[in-house]
């Protein structure tokens, strides 16, 4: 088994710590500062930084491996232990006795770009504080029309992060569903809508104003006016060892977002 | 086969002619006013009137045969056709030709009482504008505390119902999860919790003030200060003729409701 | 100099002590557990409890006396001491050294009935979880109207108390404005209005269903359906000593509601 | 008495009727397609286009002349009139019989630039979906605190512009006040804040990433990490001829963005 460890620029200290650790336990243990593709040969990923890290190594991963966080960031709801107390349980990990669960991604699909995102696709205008329109099609059919922004379709794990300063709901990880939610609409009568996971969501952006899609906060390609974007679930989802109770972990963070 | 034809007071003509013809095309009709339980023994049940008249009869029943709603109300996001253009397609549910969808209802037990809905079950303070303080406990673990003139726990179905008013966001049908927003609450950060279906979501009532738990607008229980309401999806879901496209007809309402 | 002081009942204790200290300094002081509008006649009025108890003082006064509060409850953004140090500044006040200040109050006038409220006056529904519909009309025209369970016309000083849990926004209390605020609207499109001071205000009643007016969560008036309510600034404001910084109260108040 | 007249480009025709029919009435008229300070010598302005013409007149103009504003885009809730029927009042207006009103500006000062603004006062980050960190203070005291996308500082006028679509109230136009929307705020406890015309408010930038503050969606200044913005209203308000009812002019506007 290959254990690839990706840290934050302030945390190599703890990563060496932990790629330490592995080695004794007889575990080829490798250093990433910058994820690469190359991870998705590793059996597990051990990300040692915040939620930010981990979604940065997910990026570079079509299909990632199960991923072990150990946070050292402010709030980590992705993460899975501290640097003082990962050693009992990322053994179990590296010895296939902790469950691994799944959460959906979402992709983006622009002409014959794709980006994946664990948290959200974010679509917004090219030029700032000047509103796109768009409409948002499921089979076929306008849902809801904008004049806004821009527009946000996030995973239920990305509920509590941009969806959420936009006015979305917080929406259970366990679950398959495609958020949307407008940012900033010139509009007083509007809602998030939470699509089943199984729909494929179309963002037309009106021939107006061009805009600029980002993966979580991170990837980006530009939309031109009058381009549509295709979202909808990827077929590779995140993989992350088991924690007890994901839903406290996010009631604790909602409690410090309040 | 037996048709129960379940009608709203002011649309007795209507429920007159879809009996005649039913009859005319070799199937038992019966008329009813008042919904009762002996309904589940139909092969399908016909509603005339809006969706209110469909929640009335749900009410009433454990287990439910399929139901086809012709609607003479306002707006319909339940009901199949109008009164002019059901024939076809009420001819084609009855001959099995028509295909059957489910959508959860929720449950709530308190001690040994239990209310089902379609849409939502409301728990509110029993008296006009004195807060009630409550938990929503998920796994043993309180998830969110309010002080707040009540609670509403909301069906995807029913996500365009009061739960929109409490400020709740719109639920794919086709999904299954449980909502909860809290009614006027004297707080100013919080967000709708959207649960999957598979929780158990319980209503710890602080022991405060008498609360009344509210069942699609119409069953109601009182729940004595300090007592629990255990939400949960039923297991009897609500069965309906495939109507086109659900997320359109929702799209109508909220533009109406905009 | 006569100074009422008004104790909520678990403030008795407190209530003496200040009676004591005044009558040493010469003052007349005298203690009232049920507020009457004989007060009116005092100079000064001290309470001895929260802002609940101010509310219930003012409620009894047409023209009331400058008030000085010590907060013995949870959070006092009226009062202006705490039990252990009102000595200094309420001898200032009873010597006329403090300033006072004036914040507009609202009465709400049905047919021969007047209700006057700080906070704000709130007309519900009558029967739970039942919608009314109202209309709002300023100089003869229709602003808004509403299917809703309620509609909260608050002051300023009102807008971190009922108004804040319907939705309302905080407003500094050194403004002259009327907010109206709807409670549980079925409607997605709507925003809390902040009207002039002067203006007059009439909710219309739709003949539906009956309402209640409630001031201050306390006096209640039964509005009929079909009936109007006239909201407008009261010509008597209620008078308090001043406070450093009102607004730094109110945002500490904001802090604890999140 | 000189009047200008500044056009949309889409509308020189009407602006050059509206011209001749000055002339002929014996009044110096001057056509501006770009508006400049120039105009503050003329008597009366009057604009052909909407309620983007005026805020661009505006912009140029520090002590301007009542504005009378012929209406030829969507939604004008500053104008006075039609192309069809502005011949009598603009009349009425340039013979000095039509009252003017007064509304108040806003002005940003960033160290030695100044930006006046009728609408609002937007400072947003540099980075696109990269949060600034800010603080509101009054008075000297921290009021409020955010992670957000920007801020958005509007004047009752403005309150129906970008602050609404950041979620603010609507506020009547003859109110003095400072209206505080945070953009897109990565926090889910928050609400506007309604502040007296009359107060300073400082917008602190927090050392982290530059912003740029934006009057009326056109005039721009960098603001560096670190920096203060001070908010205040201008000692020149923006002066229009009275039209009948504002307040009824706003809820129709509302209707259409609902």
């Amino acid at each position: 088994m290959r254990v690839g460890i990706v840290y934050k620029y302030d945390s190599l200290n703890v990563a060496r710590e932990v790629a330490d650790f592995l080695r004794e336990a007889g575990v080829k243990a490798e250093l990433h500062h910058i994820p690469t593709c190359s991870l998705e040969d590793c059996g597990i990923i051990v990300t040692v930084g915040g939620d930010g890290t981990i979604l940065r190594t997910l990026q570079e991963l079509k299909n990632p491996p199960p991923i072990f966080g150990i946070n050292t960031g402010r709030m980590g709801i992705l993460t899975h232990a501290e640097p003082g107390d990962y050693r009992k349980s990322l053994l179990k990990a590296v010895n296939g006795e902790l469950e691994v669960e799944e959460f959906m991604r979402i992709e983006a699909r622009y002409r014959d770009v794709e980006l994946t995102a664990l948290n959200e696709v974010a679509i917004l205008s090219s030029a700032q504080a000047r509103l796109i329109e768009y409409e948002v099609v499921v089979n076929g059919r306008v849902i809801d029309s904008m004049r806004a922004d821009g527009a946000i379709f996030s995973t239920p794990v990305g509920s509590t992060a941009y969806s959420l300063s936009a006015g979305g709901p917080i929406i259970d990880p366990y679950t398959s569903a495609i958020c949307f939610t407008p940012v900033s609409p010139f509009r007083v009568g509007w809602r998030p809508w939470v699509f089943s996971g199984d729909r494929e969501v179309v963002f037309r952006l009106k021939p107006l104003r061009d805009a600029v899609a980002i993966a979580d906060g991170n990837r980006a390609v530009e939309v031109e006016a009058g381009g549509e974007v295709v979202i909808r679930k990827s077929k590779h989802p995140a993989r992350f060892f088991r924690v007890e109770s994901r839903l406290k972990k996010i009631a604790e963070k909602m409690r410090k977002l309040r």
